[in-house]
């Protein structure tokens, strides 16, 4: 597949799954009036159903990677030529800037303004690793085991570290600054730095031990 | 299989479709006694399940489309005979219609007399357009690259933009029309035609956007 | 498989089903406190994917059926012998019967005593004929077409069903009789007739479409 | 593969299987305020999906047990070598810690002092052995039947065995140990025998049953 398409396709999939996961977190807190608990289970549930369908529909295009970190961990283990690291990189950073301009224009800016969800510290930074660590050993272990069932055992992941990390498991630099960007985001600006550190901490001990486990990867590059 | 039953098989799936949507939603407004997000998570979850279940049922049979958006897809896209859209879309209507009437019948027609979610508007018509567009990308993404679990992706999808969407994600203008008529509906009919033309928009372009990632369909037409 | 160890996985299966359904019914309304979606919610979910594992785990020893509707449908289509019918039906109702023992054994008789969920009448009855019709449809299509997640898809279909019926979705005498027998049923003993007639009238509807459609089953007798 | 990187994959799924379980019954009990049936409910499901997530990542290096009563299962089934019975048990106790300190450290150790939720009786012993039960006829019912599917079987068995049962469904010695040290731990220490001996007898009955099913074993030992 030509990059070009490739790198369509990264863009397409970050933009509907910030759209899914931004729109679907606005309607939620907004219908659950209050019910924190309801809301970060319809969150967890619709962003991560959109992420298994957008794997499944866009997968085979680019990889359906839609993550700085999974791009870098695919490059490390040379399955991703190195020089279609960068710009992989910034079209899903801009994938998820649309993706959030998306979700303005569906309901306006005004709805944006949440409360911040994760101001850091020890114990979120010690989260934020353990998820990303625990998204990258499904996603070798898992993709390398199991392929056909891989797009869906990352999102059960991913809705899981919604729930059991303390930093709210953002798990992907992408993300995390499309939603410190302006007044209504996830997280303050500022502590995004520390939340992108412990991120490739993390993807870089799983990507380690899945190395360990069983060497290089099998497969040819991607190309 | 002939013409005949893959219109019942339409008819039967479209009917079924929307008797297990419309109840579910009485049911769980009902129950859910003014909490708008269980009512919604009910609803989504229940009448995605029902989509997955009646694609796996009938798909085999007619394709399982139940939705004149997709009948038109797969007719731009050389899959389904131009001769064959006109009656697709005939009984897609009239199993709507009929699976209102079962939902009448089991609850009585007062109790359809909810609040009507939908009235439009730019937002709205936003919604409408990135939801459908969404659904199309996975229907074809999916049903080209991973055609065994479409049925899964599409329902999962469908889930996720009950809640994503601003605009009630009725993607279907089946359904659209069905639940627009009488006093219980879902939207005004005034409103429809607005609602339908997003999604018309939305589908064109995800149809659009996937004859340029892979060109025509490969498989031969469905006869 | 001898007919004595088929008999005891559809005795153990349909025992778990119960327990399983009947020991969440009564956890979920007691842990819900008068929330009766949230009740109905966990019911629904815990009951269908209990069905969903029994199936596949007893499912190649003796189909997996678990309920009379099912044994009859499968033996009008010619794919389970005459001679098994009776005794499959004394198992389910056997089985049946010790589920809801276990429960009470479990939890003590008093938290049975929960309110009478189902009365009839021809709102109810057309929803338990409308929600067999549907159950049979896909046991039989999806089996047929897509049979590897026929399991899932019966589950799921379970789950809607108990959602958007207005009849509580039964669909199974065995199921209705064991819960409408004592102080705590869900249904009165003298309401249960009705309910099997309803069950068996879809079961019926659903099987003759069917044969219409496909003519009789394609593979042999199970011996 | 090496009985090193077996032993490591055990440690870490285990581990990650007791994070992800403590972390969101923290998360859960804290912003459900008060809503019981919706802390069960999302505690439930993310533990069960992380379990399932984890045997598709490690289930091809380990087995991904994670629990002693299915290594001694499987050393009574001819599955697992004899030898290595008390090593595998062994690093599931230890990673069982090492996930109850992870949590430790996301959310400190005051959060932990949440109320212990079992503390025996008959009825609790009766729900122990009989979610053992069922969940070891799944693990070797369908693991046998239906190989590919047994991961999301025996986790969606969980998800319900946490609701139908009378007894917390802890099922797994390890994670019974671990959970009844400290403070803050979901039994008491001297609760802890009586439910791992119900563990055991439901483990060993649903092993004999399926042996006397379908005979020892068919495949060969894992070396």
């Amino acid at each position: 597949m030509a990059i070009a398409k490739r790198l369509a396709a990264e863009f397409i999939g970050t933009a509907l799954l910030l759209a899914i996961g931004g729109g679907a977190t606005i309607a939620a807190r907004r219908l659950a009036a209050g019910d924190a608990a309801m809301a970060l289970l319809v969150s967890a549930l619709v962003g991560a159903t959109g992420l298994a369908v957008l794997i499944l529909t866009f997968g085979n295009i680019s990889g359906g990677l839609f993550n700085p970190v999974l791009t870098l961990s695919e490059a490390w283990r040379g399955k991703l030529r190195r020089e279609h690291v960068a710009p992989y990189i910034v079209v899903q950073v801009a994938g998820a800037l649309a993706g959030v301009a998306a979700v303005h224009g569906m309901y306006g800016l005004d709805l944006m303004a949440i409360p911040r969800q994760a101001s850091g510290g020890g114990g979120q930074w010690l989260g934020e690793f353990v998820a990303t660590f625990g998204m990258v050993c499904v996603f070798i272990g898992c993709g390398r085991a199991r392929p056909v069932v891989a797009p869906f055992a990352v999102s059960a992941y991913v809705m899981a570290a919604c729930w059991f990390s303390s930093s709210s498991a953002f798990m992907n630099p992408a993300l995390t600054l499309a939603r410190s960007i302006g007044e209504g985001g996830a997280l303050r600006l500022a502590d995004a730095p520390a939340f992108v550190l412990s991120q490739l901490a993390g993807a870089a001990a799983a990507t380690a031990v899945f190395i360990w486990l069983f060497g290089p990867a099998r497969t040819a590059v991607r190309t």
